[in-house]
């Protein structure tokens, strides 16, 4: 028990420091390492494989959708970069520029891109031509680059891993459709598959992307009360058609401006997946996105038979669709058990040579700690049972926190008083005006995250300026 | 019909010019556009859709291995990749480099990655503590920049796509015989499901990866008889686990070096796809990795009992396991069938009112041209036998003329006659000396393609120098 104390010694509560909590789970679960690189970190089998199953979750559904995926350039030179001009204010400062390829120094140099609007724009330009062509909806899969000052694994990396989709459409009305479409899928699988519940919005004009017209957003809240855009989505209108020129003959026969929309979920989601379920163990990892449903542990490896039929369950549970692995190393039960719950393994499944005897085994649930004795006999449908239970219930858990971390406020020193006492969402009116709402967050770094489409009159009057009121905003203090 | 020859006449023909019809059948087939970006291609969604499941193939036979993914950062500082001296002074001439971030000129410039060996190494010399540890079987799915001169799609451009592999071993025994493991899951990958017959063997010194001990390639030849590296997999041995200082504990409490591999395979493969089976008529795409493996084709657009027969068909075809789709538009019945062929799909479906009476359709191979008229009655059973009959032809078909493409050669005048009267693989013996093989590639354009497992003995001497002769060497003329 002495190596199963230090695998969990080497983690900071939550409590005594979250930030230190989160870094931590990240080493020790093997979800990543520092890279020789800074501002990078390397994302290890473990997180991966937690990033690969987002990827296919959320591919199967755009699929669904009609969506296609396809490759345009890592680098973006310049002279497109800065056709959009609120895009290039918006992304110039944190772009990595590439001035020599091989021995020749270029003459416009080019930008590992930091998001892919120009290229698509540069691409529709060339093969829209008419209403036959739309839409266009076009997904693509890889890393991105911004040049953060400030990192932090999953969170804040200068390379991050999402995928962007662009769409081009034949009318505003078709665009802001299929924002919003998306903007549904994402809400569906953070709440369903990620098991974190999510506030859908809209992002005020002082938050919104560089160049859309507007921007959705869908907004969490982390176990620090700290609060997490977890997907966006944005309706561009004819912004980037007109200033690409991409035009299309309509079905009268007539050239009009396209229009286009773009949305993201990035290896973000990692970071939020940590921070909503995790604890001072470590990772909880839901079922539905988790690499290892269970880990089977044979609790006495010196006892051939012991080996043998935790390695025979095994093969039966893997046999049944269930993702299982098994823990044959020489490391103690205690050291590994601690393993199991560092990675946030939805089951832990232990077999010792008592429970061959009785033809029984001891479930481990992960979300809540609790040790359950099943019969062998229908051990494949009790498991798959349980994962859908421990999936219910991560997400009613993070559902009741985020309902225990919400408040209202009308006036501005309710709302700083209340969200210094206790970082949460608190809802408040607003004049709506950019450069009241961006003095205030200057002032108390408690920025505006989204405008929820579920509106509620709190009160008549601004809440930072005494104006009168024209939305409700959530309120939060943001990673 | 007028449209459909417009479509096909776009085509030059392959004996015309092959690298013009090369260049054709990837833009007519909307494989790829060119970009905005000069060296760089769009992969549109039809090129993407085949790269996908080449990468859903290989990714799947690789985690059967025990190889698991990773990401590693896409740029490498210059302080890392010039730690292993020959590594570097093949790369470094053809990095693209970034030397600011943001507004920041950086003083260690960084490269976007070229390959990463030099970065698992590093990631390697923080993990890898003790032989537990070992081995460790990465891969990574992503893109590469190299600065080439001059670019074709697919075949050679600044960016293109692939797998990395990298491992590392305990031992050069472990390490040799991962790579060839490769080696044979390449070969068995190419052949059984892109089609294409290949030749196992070892690169000369003279053609080794970068730092490598050996590398090992799977070769193919194109329809104008030039040669396609396919594959590669490469041994360092302990060349990269000095240079980086991997060192780890062994059984016997000893710290010592290990040994690493890497290996690719990259959307290459979709031009030796083009260039090995299609013809006049466009593409042909193998049943095992086509995206649209039958493209239903109703005769009558305006009659609505044609319409609906071909939907239902296309259910059925469906929800079988098929991969298919439907061709609704309102273009002619000509112009869908060559838009078939030039895209490659393996069969195309045609149902006109006729056929619905006598419930029956007829099927028209995109390999052989063939029609054939099936019973509606079983016709999932039909499709799923044909599109296996299908992709043994096709592989058959590519055997047959790699075959009657290879010759053999005793003098150098003989190689060079045979070579320049038409482009094949000729064997012929070599001394082994890297000088000799330069000055007679500098002098012909005739390389060394690899010396082939399956050794030969066609004469005492070396083809170029007369010196004895030390193995068989396979000669072409690469892309």
């Amino acid at each position: 028990m002495a190596e199963e104390k230090k695998l969990v010694e080497q983690i900071t509560s939550q409590e005594k420091d979250f930030a230190k909590w989160y870094t931590d789970v990240c080493l020790k679960a093997e979800l990543c390492s520092y890279s020789g690189v800074k501002g990078f970190v390397v994302i290890r089998p473990y997180g991966w494989a937690i990033w690969e199953n987002v990827m296919n979750n959320v591919d199967a559904r755009l699929k669904n959708m009609g969506v296609t995926n396809v490759a345009m350039p890592v680098l973006i030179p310049e002279h497109l970069l800065v056709k959009e001009k609120e895009h290039v204010e918006g992304f110039a400062p944190e772009c990595a520029w590439v001035t020599c390829g091989g021995d020749d120094i270029l003459e416009d140099r080019l930008a590992v891109r930091p998001t892919s609007e120009t290229v698509f724009c540069d691409y529709w330009r060339e093969v829209v031509k008419s209403y036959r062509d739309l839409p266009q909806l076009l997904c693509q899969w890889g890393s991105v680059v911004r040049w953060e000052k400030e990192t932090r694994p999953f969170l804040r990396t200068r390379e991050f891993f999402w995928h962007e989709g662009h769409t081009l459409h034949a009318t505003p009305e078709e665009s802001l459709k299929f924002t919003l479409d998306i903007l549904y899928m994402y809400e569906d699988f953070i709440q369903s598959d990620v098991a974190i519940p999510v506030i859908k919005g809209k992002k005020t004009d002082k938050e919104r992307f560089a160049g859309a017209q507007a921007t959705y957003t869908v907004e969490s809240i982390m176990r620090d009360g700290k609060s997490l855009q977890s997907g966006t989505s944005h309706d561009f209108g004819n912004n980037f058609a007109k200033a690409f020129d991409i035009k299309y003959l309509d079905k009268n026969n007539k050239l009009v401006y396209a229009t286009e929309t773009s949305w993201a979920i990035s290896s973000r989601i990692i970071g939020a997946l940590i921070m909503v379920h995790g604890d001072d163990r470590g990772l909880k990892v839901p079922p539905h996105i988790a690499p290892i449903q269970v880990r089977v542990v044979p609790i006495r490896m010196k006892d051939e038979n012991n080996v043998k039929a935790a390695s025979d369950l095994y093969d039966r549970i893997k046999k049944a669709g269930i993702k299982a692995d098994i823990d044959l190393t020489d490391k103690t039960p205690g050291y590994k058990f601690a393993e199991c719950e560092m990675k946030g393994i939805p089951i832990r499944l232990e077999i010792g040579p008592k429970d061959i005897e009785s033809k029984k085994c001891v479930l481990v649930r992960r979300d809540t700690g609790d040790k359950i004795e099943v019969s062998l006999d229908n051990i494949e449908r009790e498991i798959k049972e349980l994962l859908e239970k421990i999936q219910k219930n991560m997400f009613e858990t993070a559902k009741k926190f985020l309902d225990s971390h919400i408040d209202t406020a009308t006036t501005k020193e309710e709302l700083v008083t209340k969200m210094n006492k206790k970082t949460r969402f608190i809802k408040a009116m607003h004049c709506g005006d950019e450069a009241c709402e961006e003095a205030f967050k200057d002032e108390t770094g408690i920025s505006s995250r989204c405008i929820p489409f579920e509106q509620e009159h709190i009160s008549d009057k601004c809440v930072v300026c005494g104006k009168p009121a024209k939305y409700e905003l959530i309120w939060g203090k943001s990673y």
